[in-house]
């Protein structure tokens, strides 16, 4: 599938618009437009019904170890910045960046690739920092021009290297041409950058008053765990659901909406007793799995990535990545859609204690103090949890499905696209673009076409229109051919057309066509409901 | 109804918790609880519903001059700076300050209020900063002390006016006894304080890339108006809505959370002609109106206060703001729950032009430079509409009905809280706290008990619960004497109560509670979820 092809639909039928796009854009923020808002809040909600208020807390689902129940919370984005100290992210949270000191450019040090490469007698490496397809023209360009060569040239150089990672040089940059310099040895040594968003809260502007954009939802539910245990009566095993924007500073962010610096979060952190948190791990990594094919991921772009067992803490039993390939990335790449982490009990114990155990490596450190201990202490409050049946105290394990809700959707968006030929509306065959997008998270559910503007057949279209909008976002069109009408909605991810024709204002029937299979059925005009539950499912 | 009881129920019961409580809290800053995001998603669905997929775009609804369409957008919290530049809000959104250079303090101008007093030959005005039913207590203490007098000497001193604001003192504050402090003449000149929350983007971290935490929804519709007006095919009159966090640095966050750093806006920007634009203010005043009583505000809580008219642009035919006489506010006042502003076409044109027509004056104003131009451009894009019918081509119009979602939680909250007699599980009269919430926005919408854990009775129960499940958020409780299950429904605002007994395992019936008039209705098992829905609505 061809990435541009999809970011212009995006545009041009109002899923996705570059953010303030009349004053130039800003890089890594994008807004969602009247089609692409539906398909968000649609994804959102599926999510939230599937995993908390759909949840049967009586049953025990496919594959999990026993019964539990879920609930749900809603926190601030901004919150005390000691959530960040006790977190590890004020300290840890960061990416290296390389200056140079030629183009006062910054890169992010993981970032910037090159090869070595030989001419007589001189050895350079050549730093790149465009796309993986551009790389190799890019080096090339600047090694002849170092070298002052023409194109024709080309061969007396030597590549003696493959691409590798400014990262294989450590810290020395002396041979190094970086991505926008002319001379040898500009770059600079790499430095942290924080990757929260800082912000100053309350009128004082004082230091103290320094605040972050949460980098993630799961903090306020950690910090939240005692207020839910006390104000429900959930037990051990059970989880606690939370949808929102989160933020980070990203260096470059890229890929369309992938890499965004604000993006929004559907995170579970689920709480559960130590000696069964290995069963609930695989549990959970299968359900959120499941749930994107359930909901139309193919499973041949869809891959569960496990981290290898060296970096994975004493304590964790996994940490899995469900991955997509994307469009946008080299064959056989792919790009993360959810992390499902076994996080032991780091969480609670840091927000309780500050304290860290030596051998734990979770993804973040709390970062210790020249005395040993942590340098930011816990809340002190007691985050352990007493199981009133078997009298146990004990701090819960925790198993994080972490998914990013703009990832799905552009996931889903990337899986949708298709190009089939299909007869336009005077029969000729012509290449269609159709989104098929699952019935649930489909903007429109649903469009009502009057085949013609005339012998009532708008009226009795309407009609169903609005006994359907009672219950499904619906469009009405009466507008052009209707062929034409079909293509938009393709375009839509309408999974279902209903004509209202000549017939109809006979016998009562209406024809609905089906987005996917192109099948026109005739059904009765008083069915159209029903066979629309039926068929979303 | 006492503030207090509201507060206390909404932390047992987990509406609302104080953001990072375990560290001590946040200042302006509310995390929804399990019952609490539920309620609020309630609200933001039910205002979607009712305002953007579930509008009929074929009929005119009853008190609007035409039919309109409604489409949605979702943008995100930073934008690119100018926007707010153009907007008027980098300028000109501040709150003015005043410091106390004895006590370091800082307090907003206009909320700082006093009462002239005079003792033998002396006049000074004792200012204070505390809530209105304790402000004499306050300024008595510290008149008392400032005046070494003892309590019983108080009748030696004379209060020469009622409390009056600061601001009526002008800039001349050495007769002033600052709040903190213990001399006079110690509060310095007022100073404008920008209420954005701003932060910086990328790596670079120069001022260039200062940027701001929305402090509105509404520029996002404003700056993305053209990319809906061509991506979709709304004519005007149409309106945009969006749902979404913005931010205010407020001085003074206070009464719960009604003035939050941190809130959440349901806006709706509706673009009509000019000719039609009066017409268009009084409909979506009134709808909007209508909306809160229908969601079960009372109509002797609710006030539709228009502005004066003195404060009014001449193009504007008005702002109102839909006000609730919230349990904290002293009697006979109230607190805004949403703004309706009729803009004109202030806002798209400053967005195209930074233009500002001199006589008109919008909430915030574009601020002119020295050569009396606009000191911020717009971004140079046509934002005109061209009506395909007409052809005439203008710029719209714009109604603005913008709502809080965190303080229409607040005022269902208040409202819905009751106490009354009923019968505890031993039949006597005990006080019962119940939320009557509107079953729309109810977190749970139904509870299902068997009446004891045996003979069959919690089987048929889950078998109901199940059912119901399938639609709606409903919760399944077997533990303890089922008063104190009734009573725990009634605090969470459960509209019904389903309970199976030993007659239910005979005819199949069970019975059905009302939480408002607590009437129990026996009913067929098989008939207990099309009775929801309808009692529902």
């Amino acid at each position: 599938m061809d990435m541009d092809k999809l970011v212009s639909l995006c545009k041009r039928r109002g899923f996705l618009f570059q953010s303030s796009e009349i004053y130039g854009g800003l890089n890594g923020f994008w807004d969602y437009g009247p089609l692409g808002v539906e398909l968000k809040r649609n994804i959102k909600d599926a999510w939230w019904r599937d995993m908390v208020t759909g949840h049967d807390e009586l049953s025990t689902p496919a594959g999990a170890p026993a019964p539990y129940e879920m609930t749900g919370l809603d926190c601030t984005i901004i919150m005390h910045p000691q959530v960040w100290k006790v977190s590890g992210h004020f300290d840890l949270f960061h990416d290296f960046m390389v200056d140079c000191r030629e183009s006062k450019k910054r890169y992010r040090y993981d970032q910037v690739r090159g090869r070595w490469v030989t001419y007589r007698e001189q050895t350079i490496f050549v730093a790149t920092n465009v796309e993986v397809d551009k790389e190799q023209e890019d080096v090339q360009t600047r090694a002849l021009k170092f070298f002052k060569l023409r194109n024709k040239d080309a061969e007396e150089i030597t590549w003696t290297s493959e691409f590798v990672s400014l990262t294989t040089l450590g810290n020395d940059f002396t041979k190094v041409l970086a991505p926008d310099a002319k001379e040898l040895g500009t770059l600079l040594e790499p430095r942290e950058f924080n990757l929260m968003f800082k912000t100053i809260v309350g009128a004082l502007g004082t230091a103290e008053d320094a605040a972050f954009l949460r980098p993630e939802t799961a903090q306020g539910i950690f910090v939240n765990f005692k207020n839910v245990c006390d104000s429900t009566r959930v037990r051990v095993p059970f989880g606690i659901a939370q949808v929102g924007k989160s933020f980070r500073n990203e260096i470059t962010p890229k890929n369309f909406t992938f890499r965004s610096r604000e993006f929004e979060q559907m995170e579970i952190e689920f709480f559960c007793h130590p000696s069964t948190s290995r069963e609930w791990y695989q549990y959970w990594r299968d359900r959120r799995m499941k749930w994107y094919t359930d909901m139309g991921l193919s499973t041949e772009r869809l891959q569960l990535r496990e981290h290898h067992v060296e970096e994975l803490s004493h304590y964790s039993c996994g940490t899995a990545d469900i991955e997509y390939a994307f469009p946008f990335l080299p064959a056989g790449e792919y790009g993360e859609l959810e992390g499902i982490a076994h996080r032991g009990d780091f969480d609670l114990r840091s927000h309780m204690e500050g304290k860290l155990d030596p051998n734990s490596k979770p993804d973040l450190k709390v970062e210790l103090g020249p005395d040993g201990k942590p340098k930011h202490r816990g809340s002190g409050k007691d985050l352990t949890y007493r199981d009133d049946l078997t009298n146990e105290r004990f701090t819960p394990h925790v198993i994080e499905p972490s998914a990013g809700a703009d990832r799905a959707t552009l996931a889903f968006l990337c899986e949708a696209y298709h190009e089939d030929q299909a007869p336009d509306e005077n029969g000729v065959m012509q290449t269609r673009v159709v989104m098929k997008l699952h019935p649930r998270i489909a903007p429109i559910k649903a469009a009502v076409f009057p085949l013609v503007k005339k012998d009532g057949m708008p009226e009795k279209a309407q009609e169903i229109y609005r006994a359907l909008k009672k219950r499904y976002n619906v469009f009405y069109d009466e507008k052009g051919a209707v062929g034409r009408r079909y293509r938009r909605q393709d375009e839509a991810g309408t999974p279902f057309c209903i004509t209202v024709d000549g017939q109809s204002l006979i016998d009562n029937t209406v024809t609905i066509r089906d987005r996917d299979t192109l099948e026109q059925k005739r059904i009765s005009a008083d069915a159209v409901l029903a066979e629309i539950e039926t068929r979303i499912g």
